[in-house]
C-alpha cells in the first residue's frame, strides 16, 4: 500500500468535513505518517475542539476496515432480536443511521437494519458531551455505523419503528461506511405507500420507476424492495425444492447457440470469435435434448432473451426462466397435473414461509391477497372463448387471445370461480409453435396450455413432438430451416418418450403474486431495450 | 391435423420397414383413413405373414403417442424396483432395449432405465410366436419400448445387468419410439472403462471427446454421465441450501450489461437493438450491489461468459458460475471462513448423499476418492512459494502462480496434508484485480485468496474494497475508465458494509470432484472457442 492511499485512510479518520481532514492530512503527512500509524489502533480521534470532550474516544470515523485484526471479538446483536429481555444490557448494533435528528442537548435517530428498525437517543450527560450529539446529528442519512448502546425501555411504545417495546441509549457511536450528504433520492419517499394521499408535512413526493432503477442502490433498501426479493429467492428455491422431491434433475442449458431457434426473429446476435452466435430464447430444445438422454424430468433456471421491441409493464428483454420439462406415459395431462400442483404449491409455500415479506409488500403497495384453489382450475380454450363470447368479445375460435381478452378473461375467471390461477388447455394449433403436438382428436387443437396469475400468462407450454419425421414436416409447415435445427431433430432419431413441459417467466410470478404493476419492480437490475444499466 | 399426418402415423404403427409401410400405407390412404382410425384403438396391428400368428395384438409399434386417452390407466414399474419380491407377478416396463440377441427360438435383451438394466427374454411357445420373438431381436438398440413381463428368478444371477436377482419374460413389447438402426456410436462404446484393455471381442473401440459431444443425446445415456450429471445437480442444491440455511438470499444478476467490467479483454459483444452491450464475465458488482443495497449476503448461480481463446481440459467459453458475497463486520476472514465450510459439507454432502453415483462414474473412469478436512486447510502464499522453491520451482514473491505449479503445489499439499481442497489466502496485490483490498500489513499482498481442488483453481475472491474514492484510485492504477463503472463506484457513495466473496466454476468442482480430465465432461452442452453445437 502506498503512502497516499495509507494518509488518505488517515484523513478520512476525522469527523471534521472530508476535504478539510484531506488537505490537512495531506500537509502533516511526511511527519505524521508513522505516529498515525501506531496511534490510530483502528480508530481515529475525532477533531479537538476548545471545549474538554468528556466522550473522546467514544465516538468518531473508522480507518476504512481492511481486516486488521482488530475488534475481531466484538458482539453484535441484530435489530429485529432487540426486546425487552435485553433491558440494562448493553449491545452492539451495526446498522444504517436511516434518520437523525439534533434537538438541543438531545438526539433522535432511527437505526435500520435490513427491514428492521430501532430508535436510538443521545443525550448530552456526564458521560456524553454534546460534540458528539452534534456529531450523531450531523452523520449523513444511510451512513452505515456501530452503536454501542443500553437497551431501555421507552416511556411509550416507539410508534415510528418495527422494534417497539425498546430503544438504545448511545455510549459509543462510529461511522463505519458513510453515505454522501446529498442522497440522489429519499428512501422515505422511495418507501411511500402508493395510496397514502401525503406525508405528515402535507408534501406526496413520489420516486419515478426511471429515478429509482437509475439509483436501484438506494430504492433496494426499502421495506417493500427487501421483501419482494427474498419472495423471489422463496419462488425459486420452492420451485427447485418440489420438483427435486418428485424425481426431476436440475439441468444447465446453454445460452450461446448456433442459430436462432424459433424462426430467428426476437433473438440478440453475439460477435463469437471469428463468427457469430445468438443468445437462447429459451432452453427449451435442450431441456428435451435431456429428456431423450434419459433424464426422464429435468429443470432448469436461468437468464433467457428475447430482443423484442417492447416497452410494456410485463415485457423484458433479459429476464429467469424457470423452465421445465417431463417424460410421460400416454397423456400430457401427467404432465400438466404435476405443473399446475407445483404452482399451487408454490402459493402455499409462500403464504405460508413469506407472511412477513408479503405483508411488508402490502404496506406499500395494498393489493388483493393471491387466491388459489387445490386442485387449481382446468379449463379448455373453447370453455374460455364462450366465456369471452358472453361477455361481448367478438373472437374467433382460432384467434389466440389478446392481452385484453386475457385480462377479461381472468377477471370472469376471479368472478366465476375465485381463483387468481387457472390453467387454460388446448389452444388452437394455429396459434403454437411448430414442435406442439397437435391434438389426435381435432385437427384444429393442439395438446398446449398457458397458465395465468391475475389475468396474465405466466407459463406457456404444450406436449411436444417426439417424431422426427413428424417434426421436421410440422418445421417446414412453419417454413423453419430444418438444416439448422438439425441437432434437434436427431435427438428423435435416437429413441425419445413422449414428453411436455413449459416454460415459467419468473418475475413475472412473483409480480402477479404480490399484485404490483410493474415487472421492473421485481427484476433487481432490469433489462428493457431502453434500459442496460446499472 | 390433416390427412398426411394421420396416414403416416398409422403407416409407422407396422413392424415392416418404414418405408414399405410408407408406400403401402399411401396407397390405401383415402379407403383405409376411416377405418384405420375406428379399429386401430392406439395400436397398430403386426403384418401378416403366411404363419398364424399366435402373438398378434401382443407386440408391434404404437402408433405415435398423441395423448388420445388409451392406457391412461396403466401402471408401471421401475426397472430399478424389480426384485424378487415381484416373482410371479406381471408387470409393465417403459425402457430402452438396450440390446436384443434372436437365437433360434429365444431372444435374449437388456432394457435399461437411466442406469438400471434387467434382462428381458422371450421364447417361442403356446402364447409366443416366432414372429415376435423376430420382432424383439429385430428393434434397433436404444428403441424406447412397453413390455409386459413376468418376473421370474433366473438360473443363476444375471451378472451383466444391474438387476441380478430377477428377470423378466416378455408377455407383450410395443415399440414406443424407435431408434434408427445405425447409431452414430454405440452406448457400450461409449460406457467402456477407461482402463478396460479390451472388450469381450478382444477389441478396444472408444470413442473421442468430439464424438462424443457431436452425438450427445447417446452419450448423456451412459451410466456415468447419468451420475454426473446427478452429482452436478446435487453441487448446486448443496452449496444453495448451504447459504440458505445461514441466511444467504439468492439473487439474480443480468448477464446483459453495459460495459465489460474487467477492462474488456475476453468479453462478448451482444448486438443491442441499436447500439452494442456485453456478456457479463461474472455477476460480482451485482453481488456488490446487493450488498450495498441491505441484502447482507448473498448467491446467485448462472451463466457467465468468458471470450478467451483457451482450448483447454478446463477452459469453457460459458460456464455456471456459483457466486456468493458476503457483508463483514471487521475481517474477511470471517467470510472466508463461511466459503471454505460450505465447500467441507458440499463434499461431505456428495459423499453422503450421491455414493451410487460417484461409484457409477468410478466404473468408467478410475478415481482415487475425494480427501478433504474439516476444517480445510487453510496456506498463505508465501508458505506456498516456500513449498515449491523446496520442490525446486523458481518463483518470485509477487509472481502468480502457473497452472503447473498449481499443480505440483496440490501434489505437495496431498502428500503433506493428505487433502485434496485447500485455501490458499494472501494472494500478491500485483496479480489481483483493481478493486481487491489491499492486505493493511503488507503493501505488496492483499486480502484476497483462491480455493484448490486437485491441484486446480475452483474460487477465486477476495476481499472488495468498499471505499469509492480508494476504489476510483485503484481502478486508475489499472488504467480502467472509471466513467465506464461509474454506476458500480456510484454504489459505494451510499453507504456500503466491509464485504467479500468469490466466485466458483461448478463444472470445475464437479470435475476435480470426481477426478475427470475435461471440463466438457461436466457441461452438459459444453461451449468453448471452437463449439457451439448442439
Amino acid at each position: 500500500m502506498g503512502v497516499s492511499e495509507e494518509t488518505k485512510m488517515a484523513a478520512e479518520g476525522d469527523n471534521a468535513s472530508k476535504k478539510a481532514a484531506k488537505k490537512a492530512a495531506k500537509a502533516a503527512e511526511k511527519q505524521q505518517k508513522k505516529a498515525e500509524h501506531k496511534a490510530a489502533s483502528g480508530q481515529a480521534a475525532p477533531e479537538a475542539t476548545e471545549e474538554p470532550d468528556v466522550s473522546l474516544g467514544m465516538y468518531g470515523t473508522y480507518k476504512m476496515i481492511q481486516s486488521s485484526g482488530e475488534h475481531r471479538g466484538r458482539v453484535y446483536t441484530d435489530v429485529k432480536d432487540l426486546s425487552p429481555a435485553l433491558v440494562g444490557q448493553t449491545v452492539w448494533v451495526r446498522a444504517r443511521l436511516q434518520t437523525s435528528r439534533a434537538k438541543g442537548k438531545q438526539c433522535f435517530a432511527v437505526l435500520r437494519q435490513t427491514s428492521s428498525t430501532v430508535q436510538l437517543i443521545a443525550s448530552v450527560d456526564q458521560h456524553t458531551s454534546k460534540q458528539m450529539v452534534k456529531f450523531i446529528g450531523n452523520i449523513p442519512k444511510e451512513s452505515i455505523v456501530d452503536v454501542e448502546g443500553s437497551v431501555v425501555k421507552p416511556v411509550s411504545p416507539v410508534a415510528s419503528c418495527t422494534v417497539q417495546a425498546v430503544e438504545l441509549r448511545a455510549k459509543q457511536l462510529w461511522a463505519v461506511s458513510a453515505a454522501r450528504a446529498q442522497l440522489p433520492l429519499l428512501l422515505e419517499d422511495a418507501a411511500r405507500p402508493v395510496n397514502e394521499e401525503s406525508d405528515a408535512e402535507g408534501l406526496n413526493i413520489r420516486v419515478n420507476q426511471d429515478t429509482r432503477l437509475d439509483n436501484r442502490v438506494i430504492d433496494l433498501r426499502t421495506p417493500a424492495n427487501q421483501a419482494i426479493f427474498r419472495i423471489e429467492a422463496a419462488v425459486c428455491r420452492l420451485f427447485r425444492d418440489l420438483l427435486t422431491k418428485q424425481g426431476f434433475v436440475e439441468i444447465h442449458t446453454p445460452k450461446i447457440i448456433p442459430a436462432a431457434s424459433e424462426g430467428g426473429a426476437n433473438v440478440f446476435t453475439v460477435s463469437y470469435f471469428k463468427g457469430s452466435a445468438y443468445l437462447a430464447q429459451s432452453p427449451q430444445l435442450y431441456k428435451q435434448m435431456a429428456i431423450a438422454a434419459d433424464f426422464d424430468k429435468v429443470f432448469t433456471v436461468g437468464a433467457v432473451f428475447r430482443a423484442e421491441d417492447s416497452n410494456t409493464h410485463r415485457h423484458l428483454t433479459e429476464f429467469v426462466g424457470l423452465d421445465l420439462e417431463m417424460a410421460f406415459k400416454f397423456h400430457y395431462h401427467e404432465v400438466l397435473d404435476v405443473i399446475g400442483q407445483t404452482f399451487t404449491d408454490i402459493f402455499r409455500g409462500l403464504r405460508d414461509q413469506c407472511a412477513a415479506e408479503i405483508e411488508a409488500v402490502r404496506q406499500q403497495f395494498k393489493v388483493e391477497p393471491f387466491k388459489f384453489l387445490d386442485p387449481p382450475l382446468k379449463l379448455e380454450f373453447p370453455q374460455a372463448i364462450a366465456m369471452l363470447k358472453e361477455a361481448g368479445v367478438t373472437i374467433g375460435e382460432e384467434d389466440d387471445l389478446s392481452t385484453p381478452d386475457e385480462k377479461l378473461l381472468g377477471r370472469l375467471v376471479k368472478a366465476k370461480y375465485d381463483t387468481d390461477f387457472y390453467i387454460l388447455d388446448k389452444y388452437p394449433l394455429a396459434v403454437r409453435p411448430f414442435y406442439t403436438m397437435p391434438d389426435p382428436n381435432n385437427p384444429k387443437s393442439s395438446n398446449s396450455y398457458d397458465m395465468f396469475m391475475r389475468g396474465e400468462e405466466i407459463l406457456s407450454g404444450a406436449q411436444r413432438i417426439h417424431d422426427p419425421d413428424y417434426l421436421t414436416e410440422r418445421a417446414k409447415h412453419h417454413a423453419i430451416d430444418t438444416e439448422k435445427i438439425a441437432a434437434y431433430i436427431e435427438a428423435f432419431r435416437l429413441g425419445c418418450p413422449p414428453h411436455a413441459g413449459g416454460g415459467i417467466g419468473m418475475e413475472r410470478v412473483v409480480m402477479l403474486y404480490l399484485g404490483l404493476d410493474n415487472i421492473r419492480k421485481t427484476s433487481m437490475f432490469p433489462r428493457d431495450p431502453k434500459r442496460i444499466t446499472p
